[in-house]
């Protein structure tokens, strides 16, 4: 048995992020970025008002002085000439502070009149103007690649006048449940069988990650059918299989696909929920076996496949994320296998996170798998701990797992 | 100016959530459910092995006893007989235990010799059993509605045999940017004009909440224009415009689409940015009028669109959450417009956040906006704070915004 971290090691060892495509910027939401995305213009492209009121030369902007309207200028609508001393353009936010003008008489401090105008604030130089650049200029980086972009950055790089967006293409993700007992939702049940839960979840969890998922059809116990699986990974860029990954004698998946051109590096991690995962390469086609039960499975695909789907996505791969929380309730010393506890998680009076571990760790509780909010984490061989105690968790809830 | 909790509650009060549709469970990632999931079958099914081993009587597992194994009964491949004293019978994780068997004996304590096992280990009763409906029964509820569902969501679903899933359908939400200084990234910027950012940063986020966002073509400011808008808004959730809200000269929004059936509820929101607020009606479509500006009009969205979109969408519908923070750098007192102030997180070193605001706020930098992991909040007439002073902040890296 090898430890967790170490099998996600050689996992990610294994994967490359996946090339760049051109998405319209309309569909570049929640994609990862492949490319620098540089700044087209200068914003604002000249100085423009900050605010609704009066172009003028602060020289002339005394309390109380009256100036001569020249014309207005809309946002949009720029007014070509220079202002002269004694003059007053009529702008709006947005619009181009003129030549000659050096200050903006806001709207509310003007008395129009006609043609005329009349200061009811001193002017000051520089008032209410936005300085052409002060956002970004032309050529400046405004999204690095690599993240994930969200609404605020499709702002910016549709400011930065980009209608097209290189983002990493979508991994494409095959995944492939094995088993005579297993049936899909909705489609008659064997004798003594049960209905597969572990492709939609895992389908779904690699859509949740950016991924694309092909949900092949179920694959009984039975070497013809799991060897056909070979023809249907072709351009994918992960192959994941549930069941079937320990070495028990209807465990078939490494065996016939073995001669198919299975590369195993096989594992025992020591891990609860989990322990058999089977990590190799069918061909030119990344491989991670999952267990077949559904929530040891889930637990691998949080520990292993997301940060794999991380790395092909182009985005920074690592364990998941965990926060520190404190126990609701103790816990028992752990044995050699780290272990993963279902836990909910509520707020104590301080705002601190408490985590507290279901009861029933059984791992053929699915409900709880649902019902959890994160993973209380507990090393190999970690001790017996108090309520109160500080423990790490990995947020399921924040993760959108 | 009305507080921005009053101007969040009469945007709220005006909307319901949409009708259920039924989608298949492979598409329910990331929906709403719109109806009670309940258990269509019992899990497991029967008593079954959670172990691979032998079935036998406990009366007869007495140390060094000698068993005569009757056959095997894979996963999916149920034994029917009952099992005699004297009896055992090969199991696999997930078989079922047949009648006459009250233990199951780990494959490991048992030592194999052609038709006949040797217990190494004296056998308790109901070790290694799963009992029929540990995780649930026929009719339990799994998941109630109003949940987005997530990966671990589906597969419970899954597990309790439903194909078909009835979710909120999602929100159709019409985006109109106007004014006739913007133009789509890539198309040409007409002089003294801006790239439009809004309308697709408003979609994106539209997207990122559930939504499904109509990108409506940019309206110049010109009445024929925008009262066209009102054909286009047909069948829609929601319409959210971006500039004209305001009351300036050319702010034309509220005149022309008064003249089509626009039923105004106008605010000025003591807030910045923002201020300009919009809400009203447009004949069956309920309206949201942002800003013009592109991060008074985001963060605008934020505060009333992400809380519509969610109640639209059959979620509980509130403010954005917000989390305790320490100031990283002091601010001055604030005025009578609740503040938003963009800032970054980091961690001190007890793992606390710490949030430090922008050193400018101006609502013309939307670099800024994109850089921010979250928005401090600032209430009317917020006192100074000194650096480490705790504050409230939405974490927009937190929320995917």
């Amino acid at each position: 048995m090898i430890p967790v971290e170490e099998a996600r090691g050689r996992i990610l060892a294994a994967l490359s992020p996946t090339p760049a495509e051109i998405v319209p910027l309309a569909e570049a939401w929640g994609r990862v970025l492949a490319a620098p995305v540089t700044a087209r213009l200068t914003q604002p492209p000249r100085d423009v008002s900050a605010m609704d009121g009066y172009a003028l030369r602060a020289a002339d902007g005394g309390l109380g002085a009256r100036l001569r309207v020249v014309g207005a200028a809309p946002a949009g609508h720029p007014w070509d000439g220079t202002l002269a001393a004694g003059e007053a353009l009529r702008l709006f936010t947005g619009s181009v502070v003129p030549a000659g003008a050096d200050t903006v008489l806001l709207q509310e401090d003007a008395a129009r009149d006609g043609d005329s105008v009349t200061v009811n604030e001193a002017a000051t130089p520089g008032r209410h103007i936005r300085r052409a650049g002060q956002d970004f200029a032309v050529g400046d980086v405004l999204i690095s690649p690599g993240k994930r972009l969200n609404a605020r950055d499709i702002g910016l790089i549709a400011a930065g006048n980009h209608p097209w967006v290189a983002v990493h293409r979508r991994p494409r993700v095959a995944i492939l449940a094995t088993g005579d007992e297993i049936a899909l939702p909705g489609d008659p049940i064997p004798p003594g069988g049960i209905v597969s839960s572990n492709s939609h979840a895992l389908a779904a969890l690699v859509r949740a990650c950016g991924g694309e998922a092909v949900v092949l059809p179920i694959a009984p116990d039975d070497r013809a059918a799991l060897m056909a699986t070979v023809d249907a990974v072709h351009g994918m860029d992960l192959l994941v299989t549930s069941g079937g990954a320990s070495v028990g004698e209807h465990d078939l998946v490494q065996e016939a696909l073995g001669a198919r051109g299975l590369v195993v590096d096989f594992w025992q991690i020591a891990m609860r929920p989990g322990k058999p995962l089977m990590h190799g390469r069918l061909g030119e086609v990344a491989m991670i076996g999952l267990p077949g039960n559904p929530v040891s499975s889930l637990v691998c695909a949080i520990l292993f496949l997301v940060p794999a789907l991380a790395k092909l996505g182009g985005l920074p791969a690592s364990a998941p994320p965990t926060v520190p929380a404190r126990l609701g309730a103790a816990l028992a010393a752990n044995d050699r296998r780290a272990d993963h506890l279902r836990a909910t998680l509520s707020l104590d009076g301080d705002g601190g996170l408490v985590a507290t571990a279901f009861a029933r760790q059984d791992s053929s509780l699915l409900r709880t798998m649902a019902q959890a909010d994160a993973l209380i984490l507990r090393a190999p061989h970690a001790p017996a701990l108090a309520a109160g105690a500080a423990v790490p968790v990995i947020r399921l809830d924040a993760l959108g797992l």
